[in-house]
């Protein structure tokens, strides 16, 4: 397959691009990469899918932490329009995301891309970031149910991912390596799933 | 108790506000009530805390099932920035709710909101409303954690209520009365339960 991977610099988007390229020719694309996206601009992404053509799958590992934690987290009481509208943009650009990959993908293509574990497991002044956590497998969930021509979308939900803590200076033993959590984008575009959201370990439902 | 029901004229807030009245003083609020209060405009939510003090409880019924349609629905592909921003419109009002209810509730008081059962079972058309929904229940998860002086907030989720679909000339026999719906609303204002979806049959998880 031609695979696209979105956010192809990062920790978890360099291990998934190179885990898929073991079976797949993969264009590594991101903010920094050679082949240059914004994934926040839907019109980087369209200009994107009129470059790289005849694409079977697409996996967006795409999203800055750091970004996300000063962008959208604090105290609930302290959180206003701007933080909400942070994350309105970036579920927005994912909505986008699916309707370009149904105009642009090859019959039975896939599109993948990346929930976290805040959207079942909030924490206090994590408020926003769990409801686009929550927005996104809704997404999923509900655009699966009329994708054409037999496309699919999922979510994977990474959890803790080592090198992460450990770039955040904290505890990486509970974390996931990127290498191990890249299996589960594999399966989601390797598979038949449609709209589900995937758990690091691989289990679904 | 003192409890505003906002939203009190519709189909599930009357028969909501008649339950509660059965032993607690009930101020019933909407866009037609003699108590006038816009639930979209947070600025009118304001105004009436400072008109109605000393509240115990707050229940939002307000939703108009017709205007989410014509403003929200929609085939997938069709769906742009102007339906999301309806939904994220209605999301950041219930954000203010909270935050009004934290600032202007009684101690141990409760707000108690509604969702809809889209957020668990999309149907093609309903991409944004589903994510409302479950936008609104990850909501009231991340703002249980963090609410001060022992209030509550939780959300019911009404299903198919009988008198709705009469009035849209569907079949009725899937729904639940809304008097029988109302006592998902008691026991979430007379409970102990925080940061939980209850179902219209009052379990929740």
């Amino acid at each position: 397959m031609k695979i696209i991977v979105l956010g192809a610099t990062g920790t978890i988007g360099s291990a998934v691009a190179d885990a898929l390229a073991v079976r797949h020719e993969v264009v590594r694309a991101s903010r920094h990469s050679k082949v240059r996206v914004d994934t926040q601009d839907p019109s980087s992404v369209e200009a994107l899918f009129e470059t790289i053509t005849q694409v079977d799958a697409v996996v967006s590992c795409a999203g800055d932490v750091k970004e996300m934690q000063t962008s959208s987290m604090g105290a609930f009481e302290s959180l206003g329009e701007k933080q909400l509208q942070f994350g309105f943009q970036r579920i927005w650009a994912q909505f986008r995301l699916i309707q370009l990959c149904a105009r642009f993908l090859r019959n039975s293509g896939s599109l993948t891309l990346t929930s976290g574990q805040l959207s079942n497991h909030p924490a206090p002044g994590t408020a926003v970031a769990s409801m686009m956590g929550c927005s996104l497998e809704s997404l999923v969930r509900s655009a699966a149910l009329e994708l054409p021509r037999g496309l699919r979308v999922n979510a994977v939900s990474p959890g803790y991912v080592k090198e992460t803590l450990e770039k955040f200076g904290m505890d990486s033993q509970p974390g996931m390596p990127a290498v191990t959590l890249a299996q589960a984008y594999v399966q989601a575009v390797e598979g038949l799933m449609n709209g589900m959201v995937i758990g690091p370990k691989g289990d679904y439902q």
